[in-house]
């Protein structure tokens, strides 16, 4: 049944297909932070997984839900130094574009606005004021494009407005992200270069925020911050099948599921009650991170002049 | 097994013992919305429902999640009328005393504070600036005393040392509910005369609000905000059990339902996606009520005084 | 000394020149709104003014102070009928871009970002779902750009990128202006169709929003929120060389003016100390303004379906 | 006529009157902090000043306004100092009552309670779960009580209710302070150990919050964040009457400085555009600042359990 089960974190839709052909993984820990690499490699496994092919890293810090000021540190250090990596060789004085997607409106929807809110923007200085640094830095903007129900216009012709104008050599998203799992929310970050596919991340280039449809490299880092309340009911539906042996009547609990979810759940969200703080720390974390890989050696002195 | 799922709402309560004696209910319904009066007579009711004995009344309006303004409207009239039936004879210069419980800084426990911010308060006039109105009105005042994980005091204990200020002759206290279905939240009020009883509404008179712990009477209004993630895991399986006769392996089921609930939601809660709007709606909707039936005829004088 | 004086309202700086040729006047009282129509007819009267040829009308309501409930709603429908007036004839089905100008995240400078948000906006229904509505209603969009400073992006780069997607027929901007007098801070509205021209209204093409640089009619709405806080000095200066015949010695004045300001208000702005509800209330009353005047019969249609 | 001119700050005030007898006042610099320390001593300079007897120390650090970092930890952390030196010895398990006082509506007026949500609160861990601490801690509760004007009931009221239930050692009280001069907004911060005492500080013990009207030592801080608009008016006027010797003629200057007051400023404030930002920042700092002073040795596991 966990076929219809949506999930964005390819460490997820892996471990619903822990046999598949055609990904390399790898993990690590350090210091409370479990740092795993996924690379989709084949089209088979894409199609499965329904992710892009090209590299996930997951970062997973159980103990932030106890919000240790140290942990936040070194988990915005860490997330810095793999957003360099996936970057790769970028020039000292690239353009890079911030995009953070969501409303800002809806708590559990506003981890890029926020987000956006944090970075060091440089680019008006770059272009009107260059001398006001000793040697050339990032050329960085950001935007926070709303989203279609509340401005009326898809999100991605507003990013391709800025970006014509723009002409970034890279850009960087954020967004809030759905997971199976609760536990995973505010403890888990994922960072991948194949960008936003919305949905199977198969087809709806209208849609997409990737290297195909704006001719740069798309790096977006996204954290779980919602699980929609249908997958619990499937969740639980599941097990029961599992463990009673009910599977020859699948029909039956789909039927249920369905029926559960019609009548209680609607649209609804499972979210942790403390969604506002989560947003406040993980957009912070995120900021700094960004803020750590495109600043580097510069950081302190940017830091002085823009903010 | 449904006697573990818990529910703030009367309603819900009676629907789960349709049959019980000692309790007198009746409803009408007009203009979109269902008015359902309950009263729980008896000591054994009140055990078997979990509610103090005492009148409940329920405003539904399943139209609220289109967001008409009329609507709005109308249910604000018809709440104010309610309270102002519940409330009884006060006089015309009597102190009133308006609690907005919950905490402020989680959006989906706001609908206390959010609604104290919106109340018309005359207690500062009536004292020290009489000769502003014309006649008499209600001394009205409004304190949202906050929750004991962020001040550090039983909220209890603050609203003591206001009333023994204060000295209302009627308290009426704001607080966001948990119901058993999602489908109530935005769409229901309920209206009390028993006051504050968290858990059961038995013993605890520490965490209470009520006429006995507090000497006068207390009217509490309530809107549900978000549903436990662990009723809708309980109710899948409860429908489970239900519809394929599973009843003879109760156990094995609640056994389950732990199982899942302990692995994916911990403390996690089911609430709507647009928390944030809801809540702006229906602390509208209560504080407007509450003006209406506090001011009644001064209402227009006091507005242009006040705000 | 006042020609060193800034104001965004046409009316101010007409007051500044009462005798100038080439600027027709005319104004009417009605329920406490007392509206101006400025048209500034002259290049050499536009010079003068520093604000370019074209219609200004302002709506005046001293008694909104006092937040009357029916004077609000009374303003908002006198706005939208003179923003349907400067619209002039538009087609039933017409595109409209609205545009919140201005940062969000300094209060007294969000009107145009909180005013957006408040607008109903059709265009993704227009679009994708044309049949949900009985006949062809305008089709409105929305953005609020952000500012230089937080986005690292002109803001008119931004609006650009909008309208060469969206291809509005029209253009509504709303933003906060200053003024010289704090007294019209909350009370006043300004309506133009020359669009938003920054500093003295003549060249910067880069930074202005009209039909010159956009192609198509741009109408802009605003209210004054902030006075500088130089203008209070500068105001100061001027009333004692007026009042003590100190005129002989207008460089010494200057030159402490000069000083005050230097040493004292840096970059201070005055405002009033509620200005977040001036903001709230502000952006209530042209968002509703924007929607009576674009959907007008359609009005209650259109807000059941998009709110 | 600078005896007019309202100053929350000791050290204005001493500015004004640098010869003053029975004053006794201390300065040091270091790593870009000034501290002054300034004693009234007696009732002649107290009521020249119009600041009760006690001590008052001034931090000072300009370069605040470029939001370095550093320099926000070592301020945080030299006023944790102060505030550690002013509370003297105080138990080991003492109890502490942190009051933010001012009206969170207002940006500009919300220092305490923006502070009072970062501040660590211990006081229902040491009473209900003492044994979550290894050794005893400071037992820690803070509360918002809001202004009259929003609750109806006099600060103090809701303040001395929470005294009486709470009965702390001690009280910590943070507010947003009338400054002279604009500059001194979000780079000067004050600890006093003469409480809160509005207007003169002489009298009025009816909105008083010190050691006489409660019984235990009170430790007030406070942070400039407006200037009352007339104190520009008023400062402008002063200076020309200074430089151009038009001291003879100080009645028609007073009356000059009221008119424009009058017209042009009623109850404005002079204050940063980005007040929001600055909130955020100080709020911040005297958090921490309180949280070293209290926690001290204990800081990191009383973080690490409470938030």
């Amino acid at each position: 049944m966990q076929s219809s089960i949506y999930t964005d974190l390819a460490m997820e839709a892996r471990e619903l297909h822990p046999e598949l052909q055609g990904v390399v993984e790898q993990s690590e820990e350090s210091e409370g932070i479990r740092i795993s690499r996924i690379e989709v490699k084949t089209e088979e496994a894409s199609q499965k997984l329904e992710k892009p092919r090209g590299r996930y890293v997951t970062l997973d810090a159980p103990e932030l839900t106890n919000r240790p000021l140290d942990l936040f540190e070194q988990v915005a250090a860490q997330l810095g130094e793999e957003i360099a990596l996936l970057l790769g060789s970028l020039a000292s004085d690239a353009t890079v574009l911030i995009v953070g997607l969501g409303n800002r409106a809806i708590t559990s929807d506003s981890l890029g606005p926020k987000t956006v809110e944090q970075v060091y923007v440089t680019r008006h200085v770059t272009q009107y004021l260059p001398e006001a640094f000793p040697h050339p830095v990032r050329s960085v903007c950001a935007i926070a494009p709303g989203v279609l129900g509340v401005t009326g216009i898809e999100t991605m012709e507003v990013v391709r407005g800025v970006v014509e104008r723009v002409r970034p050599d890279v850009i960087l998203a954020v967004d809030a992200l759905a997971s199976r799992r609760a536990a995973r929310i505010s403890t888990t970050l994922q960072l991948t270069d194949t960008g936003i596919n919305p949905g199977s991340g198969v087809g709806n280039t209208r849609k997409s925020l990737n290297q195909a449809t704006f001719g740069v490299p798309v790096v977006a880092i996204g954290v779980p911050m919602v699980v929609y309340a249908s997958t619990i009911s499937q969740d639980t539906i599941s097990l029961i099948a599992d463990e009673t042996g009910l599977h020859h009547d699948e029909e039956t609990l789909k039927r249920l599921a369905e029926k559960v979810i019609t009548e209680n759940l609607g649209n609804m969200i499972v979210t942790p009650k403390d969604v506002d703080q989560i947003i406040a720390d993980m957009s912070r974390i995120i900021a700094d991170a960004i803020n750590f890989a495109l600043f580097d050696a510069d950081y302190d002195e940017v830091r002085m002049l823009i903010s």
